[in-house]
Parts: structure tokens; sequence; C-alpha cells
């Protein structure tokens, strides 16, 4: 079984840039694409699912809270079926362009908040559930959350995700933040390795978690995400 | 040849209501949905699906200009790529909401000062075919007007659409304002009879100018729209 | 000690209409103004303030999470300097339009799931507190939650208000809804004469929970609103 | 007679960076600070006003259509109502971040299109002045333009602005694009100190037009911004 690379692309917004979509593009297998909610806008999108095409990678999407403020990174209280149909117009808005260019949707993954609401709050994980099953694809999440338990109970693959560039609680939970600092590549590499090899996430106090991972997320977003995403893929390249 | 009566559904946003869409809706053959960028949101989005679908009524995309304080009648200048860009993303997010119930895309409305803009402004009317392309779907419009030319030079197919509620220019321009009054049933119905009968529009003054019709547009937040689309529908019944 | 009449007020948005300002506007003695994050904007702001001054009511800001899909009625994780700052810059605008009207602002009452949040959470009363420093007026709130508690603490004026169209939990937790249903003018108004004679709040069971109160709220977007303030209306006359 | 030096500032918005504000506010006289309408939001506006007021920078308030994804660089056809209220809504909004540090609001600079289009539409240049009346602070302009000729009539004062990083046409027309090239600084500061000491302009064709200047402005968001105001303030020292 061979591990892929993801990133979150299309984070720009307007005149706002965020991250080197073009530099690395060329480096992943898939790009999570956002959706206009937390970041993005139809310009971008477009650029965005055309710039993936060039170069051969998957295209995702990468719904979010209502929170463009926020980048979708503050928790909301919103329903199921809330969580549900702001995520099939998302999704739906993106299949647009895929249209476009004659791709296929490859998956979903959520976007920060809702992503780690849904990784505890089923209400919200069934949401997802409710929208995914409209458009028949994969769900990145985390193993030991309700991603891992629910999405496979309601028909959807489940694919689990390692974050080459985040930092994990002893209890193998995300620390996400709303700016993400600059990481080391090498030790990023090598904590990818081991999640490959040994199934194991490292902890910031250095203890290990178990962990699967069939994909590898680098955030377009972080400071050094070009000099992490080499380093990863040149150390998973056994695994790729 | 038969004729079709559309009317603007879903026109609704959050916890404010627009237009009896309850009432309307066993009335039309086609519904022109809200996508989001004048009116509604993904919840009322799902909502108008549904109810389209239990009364057989055909769904087509009624995208606008991104200004949601101004109901999308407030003109904006924007390239023919930010038009394109903004149609197919809004077309897209209602074509999720499409999927969800296993429901084609019948059309596509462009609404408010969108409309008139592409009736006088090639880029932007070019810029509705870029979208509309992407989505095989005809085009609603007027006659007389870039509508009717530039759609069909695209291999789009134009659907000319009479107004029943709207007073015209004796040019044969419609007159649109922010909000609609109420209007006459009966001398609407008998206009709509006019343009299916001898091809003329009726303006302000009396005077008539040459129409296409193939489908009639109610308005769903015209007081009155309710008493309208009996009275023209009763009236067309030997065209429907 | 008299006791005063607010509304929230203003809460239409672009075409959408909600609430019927023109006829509660001369019942009532203070108008909570919305500032564009849950409902209105500068338009309706302006034209609120106008209505206001003819009628001679005290002009309070309104101010939400920004949320106007929503309507403020959704939490939020927001730390305590957003809340802050989103606070002073709706009150801010709002001081705008008064200017305008050579008009003092008279109060600040948070909105929905701000003042619900601000109940509970002292993070966010806080900044709730850190904004009405900078404007120098009082705050409504509840007795019994961290409004009287932290308000005063922070040299802020705290004003115990009375909810005449809201049920109270046993506990006496307001039961706040997505949608206001009509309630009996009646029983409100008893409602209010028990608050202010015994002060007593009834809960939904029929239990007894102590109130301050020294101002009475009425929501305009209940349907039969107009009702309920003249019942209200004419039972406090003795305190009023 | 001295001249200032003015830069638009604050424009960055949630996670989005937008000029080197830090770099720029030591070299500035006046902040034209952008207020949420096409930059911005309620923190980045605080942090503004903060940093300003550390520099002994004036603050202005710098409001803008509505239009965040077009940084209210798309025209949009507005009433004049509708822009009197949207500036007073945004003007007052940045008065509430300089009520909490004690300053003064300095001018009014219109942004982007509304500026432009002030400069040529009566309706706007009035819609202008009705707000600006509100606050009784200058209001930046060109000469040449409607906001020479129409501010003043409203006895609002004028304060001629000129440009160092734009450049105009042989009709001292600015040139606007939606994002900024770089410029050449010591070009940039020779066309000051011409408009200054001869009080032309100097076109795209090299020919000159007349131009006042009481202010000049340098745009954050160009690429070499800071060496462009570090030539400019050096070059028109014996003015400053």
């Amino acid at each position: 079984m061979s591990v892929t690379l993801n990133c979150d692309m299309g984070e720009s917004f307007g005149l706002y840039r965020l991250g080197d979509d073009a530099g690395l593009m060329p480096l992943i297998d898939a790009a999570n694409v956002a959706c206009g909610f937390h970041a993005s806008d139809p310009d971008h999108m477009r650029t965005t699912v055309l710039r993936a095409k060039e170069h051969g990678v998957k295209v995702g999407a990468h719904p979010s809270l209502p929170d463009l403020q926020g980048f979708g990174r503050r928790e909301m209280k919103m329903s199921r079926e809330e969580i549900a149909n702001s995520v099939i117009y998302q999704v739906g808005a993106l299949l647009g362009f895929l249209k476009a260019e004659n791709m296929p949707l490859n998956h979903i993954k959520p976007h920060g908040s809702l992503y780690n609401m849904a990784a505890r709050q089923e209400e919200v994980a069934q949401g997802i559930c409710d929208a995914a099953e409209v458009f028949g694809v994969p769900v990145f999440g985390m193993t030991g959350t309700l991603h891992e338990s629910i999405y496979p109970q309601r028909g959807i693959r489940f694919i689990p995700e390692f974050y080459a560039d985040l930092d994990y609680t002893p209890a193998g939970a995300l620390i996400v933040t709303r700016e993400h600092p600059a990481m080391d590549p090498d030790l990023m590499a090598s904590r990818c390795v081991r999640a490959l090899k040994d199934h194991q996430g490292t902890a910031t106090d250095g203890s290990l978690f178990p962990v699967g991972c069939e994909t590898i997320c680098v955030h377009s977003d972080t400071p050094n995400a070009i000099d992490i995403a080499k380093a990863v893929r040149s150390a998973i390249a056994p695994w790729h």
C-alpha cells in the first residue's frame, strides 16, 4: 500500500496571498482546495484547479465553517443539517470548477475547526457524512477519533492522515493554532517515517501514540512549507 | 411549442423570509434557485430544491453578482473571468443540492443586474457563456439583447423569456427597481397572452415591441405574486 | 425607581424586513439598534436612528457575533480581544449615525449568543467590558449571571433586564431559540408585573426565581410583538 | 505651508497580511486606516490605531465600497444615500478605536473605486460630503476633479493629494490597477518635488499637468513601498 502527500491549497483570497502554491504543487499528490468559506474565492479556486491539473495532482474539497475572518479556525455551534448543507454547497462549488476541467473529485477533507469538531462531536461527523454521501468520495481524517469510527459506519471510506507539520499531544490530539510556525524539516520527515514504519506518532513530550497513515498532510501556510514537503517526500519515498 | 412558467425561488436568507415559495411552487414549471450571492444560503437552497422536487418543478440556477446587501440589483464592474468564475461557483453549489436529490440542472438564469448587464455588455454575456458551457444547459434571457445574439453564437441554447410582472420601456427594455410593486394580475395575464399570440410586448406608454416568449417569469418578491401567477397560468393555458 | 421598555430594533437587512419597527417604536423607551453583524446594514441603521429620534426613544447599541446567516444566534469561540474589538467596531459604527442626529449613545446590549456567552463565560464578559469602557455607557444584562457580577466590578453600570416574551428555565436561564414564537400578551404582562412587584421570574414549570428588573425587553421578531408591547406597557404603568 | 506624507494602512485581514505597516509607520505623518469594507477587520483596526499612536502619526478613515473580495477596486452603482451611510458606518467604526486611545479623527480619504467615482460622479461626491459633514474633518482628494469643486462647496476642507507611486494619464487622471507594481523610488521622489515646486504632475508620456499637493500618498501594497517612502520623504524635506 502506498502513501500520498496532500496539501491545503488555494487559500489566497482576492489580493491576499497565502501559501506558495506554485512551489508546493509539483511536490504533492493531492490538493485539498479551499472552497470560499475560510479562504479562497471563485477566481482562486479556478486557478488552483488548473494548477493541480497541470501537475497531475488529484483534487479534493476543503470545506470549512463559514468564517473568513477567522480562517475557519474558530469553533461555531451549527446543527447537523447546517453542517451538511454548508459542506454540500462548498463541495458543489468546487465540482463546478472540476467539471470545467473534466477532472473528478478525489476526496473531501474538512478544514480547521470543522475537522476538529468532527473528531469529537458526533453530530458534526454525521453532518460531514451526510454531505460526503452525496458525492461518493472518501474523507480524510485522524485515527483514534470519530472520523475513524463514524465515517466507515456510514459506508464512507475513511483515509487516515498524519500531519507532517503539527505537534500532537501525548493523547494523540492535534495542537492547532491560528497561525502555523515553521518546523524542522528533518524532524518532521523522521516523524512521518515513524508513522509509516511503526504506525506511531510522536507527541510533544516525546511519547508515542498509535496512528494510521495513508496520506501525509503539509500545510501551505507554514512558513517553510516547501522545505518540509521536500524533506518528507524524500524520506517517504520507499512507501510512496 | 409550449410555454412554461418560471419563478425566482429560494430567496430567503437565514431568518429572513422573502417570497411565498410554498404558495408559488405548485403553480410553476421551472424554479430559478438563488445560489447565495444575492439571496439564499445552503439551508434555504436545500429546502428549495426539495420543494421543487415534491412538485415536479424543474430546477435552474439563479446566479448573481456578489452583493447580498443590494440583492444583486446594484451593478458592479467585474471582468469576464470574474463573472465566469462567480457563475461557475454558484451553479456548482446548486449542483451539489441537485445531486443530493438525483435531479438534473435544467437551465441557468442570471439574476438582477447580472442579467441586465449581460443584455448590454458583451464581456458580461461572454462570461456567462463561459460558465454555461461548463454545465451544458440553456440560458434564459431577453429577445432584442445580447442574450439573444451572443448565447447562440457560443452554442448555448437561448430561451426567450417574457416578464409577467415588470414594466418595459417603449424600446423593449425592462424597468428594474430594487423592490417590486404589486401589479394588476389581469393586465399582466393579458400582456402574456399578447406576447404568446402576437409576439409583442406592451410598453409603459402602450406601444408595442417585438418579443420572443418560450417561458414567462413571475417574481416571488412581488407582493401579489400568487395572484399574478394564477392569472397568468390560467390565461396561457392554450399554450402551456 | 422607574422601569423602561426596550426593544431590539433595526433588524432588517437589505430588502429583507424583520420586525414591525414602525409599530413598536411609539411603544418603547429605548431601542437596541442592530449594528450590521447579525442584522441591519448602514441604511437600516440610519433609518432606525431617525425613527427613534422622532419618537424620543433612547438609542443603545446591539452588537453581535459576526454571523449574519445565523442571526448571531450560533455560538462562536472568540478570544476576549476579538470580542472587545468586534463590539468597539459595531458600537462605533452606530455612534456615527448618532452623531449625524446629535443623539447620545444610551447603553450597550449584546445580542443573542454574545449575550448568553457573556452570562456564563468570564472572558466574553470581560471583552464586553473592555468595549463598554471605551464608550462609558451602561450595559443591559441578566441578574444571577456574570453580567451582574463582572460588569460592576469593572466600574460599568449594570442594568438588570427582564424578558417579556421569552421562557425561563426553573434555574432562571433564558430559553433562546433561533426563531421566536408568539406568546400570550396577558401572561407576559402578568410575568412582568410579578418581576417588578415581587422581584420574581416565572419558569416554564411555574416555579419562581429571583430577578432584577430595571428594564423590560420585547423582541421585535416575535410575531405578535406589538400586542405584547401594548399589554406590558399598560400593565407596568404604575412603575413606568 | 508644509506638506505631509500619508499612507493607506491596516489593510491586512484575518490571517492575511498586506503591506509592511511596521516599516512604513515611522516614515509617515498620516495613516489612512482601512475600515473593514475593502480590507481590515476589528482586530487589525485596533492594532493599526495603536501603531499610529506609538509613532505620533495622525489617523484618518479610509472607507470603501463594500467589496472585500475586490479590495474596493471594482466600481459599484450605489445611490448617494447608500454611499453616505456606508461611509458614516465605516468612519464611525474607526472612531470607536480612536476613542479607545483618546485620539482624534484627522481626515477622511475614500478608498479605491469610491475615490475615483467621487472624482467624476456628483452623486458619489455629495454622498461623501454627507458623511464628512457628520464628522467635521477634511477630505483628501485630487485637484482637477469633483473632489476639488464639490467638497469646498459643501463647506468641507479639501486637501489636495499627489500620488507618489501611481501613474497619471496626460489628462491628469490616475491610472488605478487592481495590484500595484513596484516603481522607481528616485523617479517617484522627483515627481513629488516637481509637484511641490512647480505644481505640476508628470504623465506617462512625459507631459505635465497642473496639480495641487498638500499631502503625498504612498501605497503600502506597492512591493517596494518602504524604499519609495524613504526616497520621497528625503526629497520633500524642504517642504515637510
